[in-house]
Formats: structure tokens, C-alpha cells, sequence
């Protein structure tokens, strides 16, 4: 199987931001295009929730990555220009260190004794990586999603590192209906009796509650608006309608929520799940604000920031892009906000390209 | 314990919609005000999913209601004028038949035997009460989310027996994103290992499935902006907290789901949720007009209707609130249409009396 993972052996002990450290752990990461001898031309990309490091094809790997529309040569991020690299976000199971790698002190994997994850221990640890691949400046910072706010916590720990940043359907802050759904979803997951306090394992797996927490959460990715247009009313053909159950699938935006969790479910591992999932709950910015998100967002030091959002977006909405782009204007960056009007929802950087693509290459060409 | 509900037996055999029939059914209602001698004041109310028959205090039973402030003396529902009559909907389990209701035929509860449901059933049988009541024509009736779907099948079912309509954040038509999150509200419930095919009892009882769907309910019933004012990310007081789980509930967004599924999961048989949310889905007011939904709204022959939605619902969105109005408009009907900027989402008939109360009491003083 190609793999173009590289690894980076994070500093031991890493510090975690609510206690604890880390002996020995990794990060998972991938690269595309030449870091250039002044070392000025690098990007890097911290991710959502579940993506891996490979956000597009490279030579190691040429199967298509997450971004594949995005990134890679005469794309919107043109890799015969910059030098890109992605993260697997510490916590993570795509090769980077979390709740299911083996603890090197007992042998055994962590479980729930992974020490408490926060999303500036994820934005500590890419940086840290930053450092290592010998970069002092990124040209430009992205993050996506639950990485947009990774980026956010990267931006204010370490002044400096960063030239430019695009924040992506984000937010400052995890708002009460997301902590809502990311509870709901986790809940899920802990009373799946196979989740068994975290000690499951592949023949006894927490399947129901992963495809729970899954559907849930293409629901809330996508938009209802996108929907109408897309399944309206179509029944599957009979069929294909799966035995006799009188509740079972017969509509097809079921069977598609269905495929979504048939694909997820064994290929995240629950408890870096629940990790990753409370840790964007706890993501606050005011911390760093005096308890006020608007202060903090203006200590952060970048020179130009491009901020994207969806209006279709219910789980980070536009009114968080807003705030970002408000807030980081305030600082003194040079702003574009660009409110996007994609049908897909949280969900429109990975499929309306076009969009997306037209606004990150504006961006980066002006860089 | 007071009790005002009141229990109309429908004419046996009930003839059902999708095939079968039900013998010996009845439904449970209240009422409220009194039937004047021309028998042309009288008001019905069809409910959402879970309601009772029981929308607010009346002199045999005292304890406020579901819908207390909109309904009595003096109230926008003024029962000093109007006889009001509310409806637990064929197939619930407040009084009602429905799937945890004795079989005759057996004598056991019908559980899955129940026959298949939908909501043209629920406006059939309501119908059939107002006809055992000696009412031929109702002055209004009225709808609210569920029961505007069922009222709509009442309308297109029974023509020339109501002279004006409220419809309330309700639907022509189950759109996907409704059904997904529907779905998956029903899937968390056949799930629970306790479900055990709808054979469960009180000691083995599907209560984390019920507690998962009903958390999904109130997520989809609110609004996140209301949350925002509401919650923002306030936590619980350390002591408050439920034991030392580390993904327990934390804020205060948290305790307050948990709590409303703490009062419903008890309170509703699943099997009966189950039938009611499948019908919801099954409801398509287009079967009315060749597969065109428009078409079949200009059929419904009503003198006046107000139809009233909120912006902030994102399960009956306020577009859907909008066709319902103009197909009424094309119908000949004479139609107030009332956006309402309620922060409440789908639930504001419910808790935004001021803005609902205003236009409905207007709505009623003008016919």
C-alpha cells in the first residue's frame, strides 16, 4: 500500500495544557512541493476532526487525499509554489500519537489514559514540527474546521510564526449548539455497551454508537437546503431496500447517512474520537482575552488573513467567521472575509471547490 | 389525579390509510368553552408528536397545559367565545390508541402489530370525532408542527368541514433533512438492545435510546442563536457535576438536554414515537396533486387561513411555511401569512406566546 507518511518525533516530554506530558509520542505529516533555500515559502494545514495528513496525492502516495481539488501542482494551493505540509493532529489515529498508540511507559495502549487533549496541544505540536522541519516563518497557516481553531490557539502561543493565515469555517469559540451536538455524538459513543469504558476492541467495537455520532454528524455538515435539491423525497427501489424492517432504510437520504457511517465507523478509533470531540467543545479564545474572545483575537500577529465562511453552515456559522475576521481587522491584519453562499454547509471547503478554490488562490497569489 | 380527558370511540372498523383497520379504537380529547346552539364556534386542535390532549387547564383538571398561555378565558384562544377542542392523535399513548394499546382481537398490547400509520389516519379519526361531537363545520381548525401535516390531510380528505385554518411551523411535505434527523432519532431507539424488536417492559426499557432521540428532538426544536444568550458556555458549578466521568456533562447546554430527556424518556412509549415519526416522514401532501405539492395545496377549500412560521426553524423551515401560504393564497383562500423572528426555532409556538398569541388572537377576532 503507498504511504507518504513521514514522522516527526515531537520533543519528550511534550507538555500538555491541562497536565501531563507526553514520552516519545509522534506526528503523522505529509508534504507536496520544495521548501525553497530562504525557508520562507512553507504552508502547513491543520485539519478538521477526522482527516488525515494526506490531503492530496504525492509522488510517495498518488491515491487522492481529502483536498485532492486544493492542493498539488497549478491547483488553488499551487505546489509548484509553496512547500505544503498536513498534520495528523496530535490525539489523533492516523499514524500521530493519541488515546489508541501504545503508552511507552506501560506498553499498553492509552485508552482514557491519554492525558486530557486541548486544541493548543494540537497547534503546539504542529508547531513544534514547524520547528523541527527547521522552518522559523510560515508563509502561511490554514486550518479547517475544528483546525481553524487548532490555528487560532497556534496564533496566539506563538507570535511570529505566521506571515499570513486562512481560517476556514471555524470559530472562536465552541457555541452551545455545537457542544450540543458534539455531546450528543459522544454520548453516543459511551453508552454503546462495547465502548466499555474505552476498552473495546475490534471484535467487541462500539459500532452502534460510532454510526450514531457519525450520521449525526454528516447531518449537521451538510444543509438542509442542499438536500432538497439533492434527495428531495426518492425512495430507494425496493429492492435494494435492505430485509423487511418496517423502520428500516426506505429514503434516500438514509442510505446515504448509512454509507457515511458504514465507511467511518472502523476507520476512527472511538476514543481519539471523544478526544478530539471534547476538546473542541473546550476550545475558548477568551482565554486569552481577559474572558473576552474579541480582545484576544486581536493579539493575534499576522500580516494578512483570509476568513471564509458558509451561510448554510449551522455548526460554525457565519456569524463566527465574522467575529474572526472582525477581530483579526482589529489586530491589524489586512482582512478578506469572503461569506461564501455554498449549499453544502460546514462541509463546502471540501466539495464547492470552485468557490473555495477561487478564493484561497486569489488569496496565496497575492501573498 | 385530575383528569379532564374525555374518550370518543371511533367508528369500528377504523379503516387505515396504507390497509388494515383498527376495532374498538378511540381517542382521547379535552375540551374547553362551550358548543353554542348554531354549533359554528367550535376550534380543533391537532398536536405535535408528543402532546397531550390536555393544551391547558380547564375545570377538571386544573394543571396548566401544554399551550397554558394561548388557550382560555380571555386568552388568544378566548374559550369564552370559542369551544375548543384538543385531540391526542391516533397512534400516541396519552389516552388514544395506538401501538401500546390492548389488541381486542388478542388482548395483548399491539406493539409492531399495530398497523401501519400516517397522518391522513391522525386527521381522519380527529375528523371522525368532530362528526361524533355534531359539529359539521369547525370555525377553525388548527395545526402545530405534526398536526398542521395532519390538518392538511384532514383538509384535502374532508372538504367543505372547516371554514378557516391556522397552520403552524409545520410541513407540506417531510423534506430530507427532516427524515434524516427523524431517522436517526428512531434508529437511536431500535438500537437499544432493550428495544428488543418492541418488546420491551418496564424493566427493560429502551431508555438510552429514547433519552439519545429525545435529545435530538429538543437540539432540532431550538435555535442556536437562542442558545447563544441562553447558554453561551456557561458550566456547571464543580459540585453539580455527575460524578468524575470525564466525558460527563460539563455545561450547562448539557445538564439542560439531559434533563428534557430525563422528563420525556418515561413519559412516551417508543413504539408509538416510532409510528408517529414514521408517518411524519411517510407525509406528502403532493400525493394530492400528481406528485406536485402546490397542486394539492390549491385544492384545500378553506375561507381564511393564517399561516405562521419562524425564521430560526431549521426543521420546518420558514420556505416551507411560505408555500403552504401561497398554495393557500392559490386556493382562493384569504391568507395572512406571519414570518416571525421568534430565537426560539421550531419550538416558539410553544414559548413565544407574545409574537404567536398576537397574530392568532388577531387571526380569530376577524373571523
Amino acid at each position: 500500500m503507498p504511504d507518504a507518511t513521514k514522522y516527526f518525533d515531537l520533543p519528550s516530554p511534550f507538555a500538555m495544557k491541562r497536565g501531563g506530558a507526553l514520552t516519545g509520542a509522534r506526528l503523522a505529516y505529509e508534504t507536496w512541493g520544495t521548501l525553497d533555500a530562504g525557508r520562507d515559502n512553507a504552508i502547513l494545514i491543520l485539519t478538521g476532526l477526522s482527516p488525515s495528513a494526506h490531503a492530496a496525492a504525492n509522488a510517495q502516495d498518488p491515491t487522492p487525499g481529502w483536498w485532492e481539488e486544493m492542493l498539488g501542482p497549478g491547483k488553488p494551493i499551487d505546489t509548484r509554489r509553496w512547500f505544503v505540509v498536513c498534520v495528523n493532529s496530535l490525539g489523533s489515529c492516523k499514524g500521530s500519537t493519541g488515546p489508541a498508540s501504545i503508552d511507552p511507559a506501560t506498553g499498553k495502549v492509552y485508552k482514557l489514559t491519554f492525558p486530557e487533549l486541548t486544541l493548543e496541544d494540537v497547534g503546539n505540536a504542529a508547531f513544534a514540527l514547524l520547528h523541527g522541519l527547521g522552518i522559523d516563518r510560515l508563509a502561511c497557516l490554514i486550518g479547517n474546521s475544528m483546525g481553524g481553531m487548532s490555528a487560532l490557539g497556534w496564533l496566539l502561543h506563538h507570535p511570529g510564526s505566521v506571515r499570513a493565515h486562512i481560517s476556514i469555517s471555524t470559530a472562536p469559540q465552541a457555541q452551545p449548539f455545537a457542544i450540543a451536538i458534539r455531546s450528543l455524538q459522544r454520548e453516543a459513543i459511551r453508552l454503546d455497551p462495547n465502548w466499555n469504558n474505552g476498552n473495546y476492541d475490534d471484535a467487541h467495537y462500539p459500532e452502534t454508537g460510532m454510526s450514531i455520532a457519525r450520521k449525526l454528524g454528516v447531518i449537521t455538515y451538510r444543509s438542509a437546503m442542499e438536500w432538497v435539491g439533492r434527495f428531495a423525497r426518492i425512495r430507494l427501489d425496493a429492492e435494494t431496500r435492505p430485509g423487511d424492517d418496517p423502520f428500516g432504510v426506505e429514503f434516500q437520504v438514509e442510505s446515504y447517512l448509512a454509507g457515511h457511517a458504514r465507511r467511518f465507523v472502523r476507520s476512527f478509533d472511538p476514543n481519539c474520537y471523544l478526544y478530539l470531540s471534547r476538546a473542541s467543545d473546550w476550545f475558548d479564545i477568551a482565554e486569552y482575552g481577559d474572558g473576552d474572545a474579541d480582545a484576544a483575537l486581536a493579539r493575534i500577529e499576522v500580516e494578512r488573513a483570509l476568513v471564509i465562511g458558509v451561510s448554510t453552515d449551522i455548526l460554525f456559522p457565519l456569524s463566527q467567521q465574522q467575529q474572526i475576521a472582525a477581530g483579526l481587522t482589529a489586530a491589524g491584519a489586512k482582512v478578506d472575509f469572503v461569506p461564501l453562499d455554498s449549499p453544502q454547509g460546514h462541509d463546502a471547503f471540501l466539495v464547492d471547490i470552485p468557490r473555495f478554490g477561487a478564493a484561497i488562490a486569489a488569496f496565496l497569489a497575492a501573498l
